[in-house]
């Protein structure tokens, strides 16, 4: 089998992960090129000989020798490089969201369908081997028929404000991939969503239009539900656990902790803490879903986060601002598609 | 101190309860006098040599050697002998819910302030050494101003069709005790609720006007919120968890199993099962709850489960109801207090 | 079934713990006299009314109306009373251990097979619930055959200096718990022991002539071992653990924890310690070995922790002490019984 | 600073982790030659295109680019490698044990020292992150002086009888581990060990001369001690545990599980059993101590498992051999070190 060749758009932090993850550990693919406006041509060359470099993304696309791309640039140029890719006729890997905008999600999703290149979206917590695990055992039939999953996401700290300023809002950059994991283990789609949102953490947060606490229940078609618990800063680290309650019984899911060392002295019992944050965290996932991608390309398996994905992601996140503006649960089915923005 | 005498109406699980917690463990107190319709005399007298018995509350309750009576009869008869027991100067200890009315709930409540007898309500669970001690840590500021409040609550079966259909529903029967507990740790009120039921237990169940598995968001005055997980039936047993998040930390309350073995084999590492129900689980409750009523006759100390909170929480419950069946959040100011039953 | 009438010798911390259990919790007994050198009789009736009192434990064991005794006594007083209630055809529960002497256990023993009257012993752990379950789950094979049991025996503090002055020492006194434990989880005899023992929690304690601190490997008859580790002190409290391990598996049973919170700060995770000491962590054992007395005396039971019980454990406490001043293994065959005093 | 230029010796499964972990973690070294006679140059040549390769390792020792060497060959040849390694002036790092000979491994352990290269032995657990912090929470005192080391060092299944002719006895090939991990643990030398040893797990084990089951005590020259409990099978997998007990507390090292992921069911509450093997457990030790031997190297930093600590847990698995067979403790100091042989 043939090694598939790759573009990286975008050296932030999630493109260096994958950079090392598919050049290091995967055989079946190899970045050969990369495009970066924030990056010295000089300094790339020399951290990473004999890679291709430009800061021109076009340049790296439109290269006769890739077979597809890595779109890990920021929101606000996916949808673009997303078009510019499927044009040129290469696969594409997008983290997500596709884009802030619900009609050009919808449209970039057609185009995608259309267009024979694969289009397979960044929802790297499908990958983490427990949450795999939990799901294949739901499958499996170990807990019977679901009746509820409760995941708890909390991030150990605030981005800068900046950052969330330009993030499309907690639901849209944060909750969405509690939103996609819900509907992951559920396997069913969610008609309708009821959230909450406060400004608890940083009243810096509300001044940029934002909230940093949330609370979302969504509807699935069957009246099953699922509830989640977000925060942009839990004191303790990184909380990420999930719970799936059905009729034969309950699976839950927790933190990895730092260690598994436990001192004993005269105030408690003390264990460490979870992980820091999700490079450590969901480390395992962004090798998987790299996998994942190759398999995809090389096997023409099935897309296992796929627009459809994105798409109902992106539209839940719609629905859950919508709920808390107006203090009421939210039909999907009557969400304007129209809408620019969710916020 | 005056050592003080109580007659106890109704000889059901909760009142064996009580007779033995007090007659056996309390120096502070004695039941002298029992009332059950149910229960033949001779038998009562065999069992228990020494206490008066007759099948009349009333009997029980003029006698002029009774300082208080405890209420353990059935629902539909609390608010008679409440106000009996009024009218002839005992003190009250009543389990919940004083009445499945609202109206009459509220008019209770205003008789029991006039009437200058004491008038304690059984949320037991207020009594549990584990929720008494994660309410102190909440206080003491251990984890800072409190965010949200998550309860799981899951009874290991369902209860008879015919006790359901009685019962006032779920909401009034079974979550009330968990709307009680968010608002003993959040130490706030309530003003909103929104809730989703399902029949998916058994549709027996539904067939008889109620539902078995249910979850609700509470709004607390401030905005902050708390979400309540409640099934009729847990495979595994009755679980009963909680968990406080603030700004300084977390506080989770887990499940008391049945023994500390573990067993490793070759399928995985094996913990023993919750506690099987209410009476193995909330043992200890119980008896510092009667340790508390009688604290309240002999100290004067504050009520600390009254009628207030018992009001609190049958609105909840109304409003849970109201919510459920309309699909759309209710404000509890909103609820017509005139309303004769809940579903 | 007749109620057995008992007479309690001792009403110290455990002779009241017997008296709570027997005549609050049982039907099938009740304890109608009791002697005490050390307690008023007035105070005594004031706060027993209805019991009989006397300060000489003769005037309660040669009742005609007792059916047994239990002796509750200080150690040294243990084999005289012994003698007294078998000559007065009383059956007897006697506290841990009959004698520091081994040849006047050993004759004890004698004197008690021929006597026909029924004497336990009182090795309360082996009514402790969760070790009652290890032990079953072993005997029904879930972990087939043992290869080595781990026992971790740690108190909370240290007694009085004068208390381990007269107690025999940390083998006879503390240990020999874990000794009779050791032999009631594997169901074979110790052929062999060794022990290492350690002043330091408190150089008091070696000027006492004993050890605070102890590690001995029991041999088994057929060359599989325990291993048990003793402390008088752990800071973080009463440590009492129990790990087997076997062909087809391990089991483990923990301490019980104070409640079942747990906090998560910035710090770490947070447990509850285990509870206080013996009378906490112990206290269903009380009551089940109470039970398993009666059970013995009403049923012709068999006696589950009897003379040859005693008498091994006292043995392997001897061979501990030896080893631990020759430096070498000890074969319990090899031990002088007209020993006087194991230290 | 120069990147370290390296030959590795042996391309098992030791070796083969070396090499990934070297060449694609750390940018402070380079495998440049190798060396296997098992292995074919063409077939080496095809998966490792750009290094050196040859079956004799004299080749890749007497390279004057090379600046160390990696011994990952069986034991039989590791004492003539190390000479030709030191006599070329190569740095050496090699596996555990340098030589099953007591004798020549105290001459060894002499011409290192005389000779100027560095020799750093492969006690991998040592490095292992939980093990590392459990150590240095000890150093920083969180619990006090030290009274007992518990190891729990429990193989998940036997390995081939042939392994097991040639690997020296349990103690030399396995138990040595936790041997260097008591004096890793305790910072203090061994005086006196007492060792039982059971062939329980599979009788061909004891037709092979050794024995498949071990519990070892360890007195440290202050008179505490240590007791390692090992079996080749635990039927649930790779346990490997350690336990710390002081004047100030404990700490507990436990099990890395699979996964976190618990089920409940009507059965119990059932949690993934611990990681595989060495390979999963360790695989983050085998990385720290790679980076270590380079800091060694680049910055002349003590050694952190050198010679003298092989030499000490080589000798302790003596005195542990030589106390099984005579089945009494034997003292260090008096182990005739002209010994072949350890079995």
């Amino acid at each position: 089998m043939n090694q598939i060749k790759i573009g990286l758009l975008g050296m932030g932090r999630i493109g260096r992960i994958h950079l090392r993850n598919i050049n290091q550990h995967l055989d079946g693919a190899r970045i050969i090129a990369v495009a970066d406006p924030q990056i010295e041509a000089s300094r790339f060359n020399a951290e990473y000989p004999g890679l291709f470099f430009s800061q021109e993304a076009q340049d790296v696309i439109t290269r006769q020798d890739i077979d597809a791309v890595l779109i890990c640039t920021p929101t606000s140029s996916h949808a673009n490089l997303i078009e510019l890719a499927a044009r040129n006729g290469k696969h594409i890997f997008c983290e997500k969201p596709m884009d802030l905008s619900l009609s050009r999600t919808i449209s970039l999703a057609e185009m995608a369908k259309v267009s024979g290149v694969k289009l397979m979206l960044g929802f790297n917590r499908r990958f983490d081997p427990d949450f795999m695990l939990a799901r294949q055992s739901v499958r499996e039939g170990r807990i019977g028929d679901l009746q509820i999953v409760k995941i708890t996401s909390r991030d150990p700290g605030l981005p800068p404000i900046d950052y969330i300023r330009n993030s499309g809002g907690l639901f849209m950059d944060m909750a969405i991939h509690d939103f996609d994991m819900a509907r992951y283990i559920m396997g069913k789609e969610v008609k309708e969503v009821y959230a909450r949102g406060l400004v608890v953490v940083d009243q810096a947060v509300g001044e940029a239009g934002d909230i940093d606490t949330a609370l979302t229940t969504l509807i699935f078609e069957d009246d099953t539900y699922a509830v989640i618990d977000n925060s942009r800063k839990a004191v303790y680290g990184y909380d990420q656990r999930l719970e799936i309650f059905g009729k034969g019984g309950m699976i839950r899911v927790g933190n990895n902790l730092h260690n598994q060392n436990v001192l004993f002295d005269e105030t408690g019992i003390h264990h460490a803490l979870p992980l820091d944050f999700f490079m450590d965290r969901y480390s395992k996932s962004y090798q998987k879903e790299m996998e994942a991608f190759i398999d995809v390309l090389q096997n023409d398996s099935p897309i296992p986060s796929g627009v459809e994905d994105a798409l109902q992601a992106t539209l839940i996140a719609y629905g859950a601002n919508m709920s808390m503006r107006k203090g009421e649960p939210v039909r999907l089915s009557e969400i304007d598609i129209s809408l620019k923005k969710a916020v």
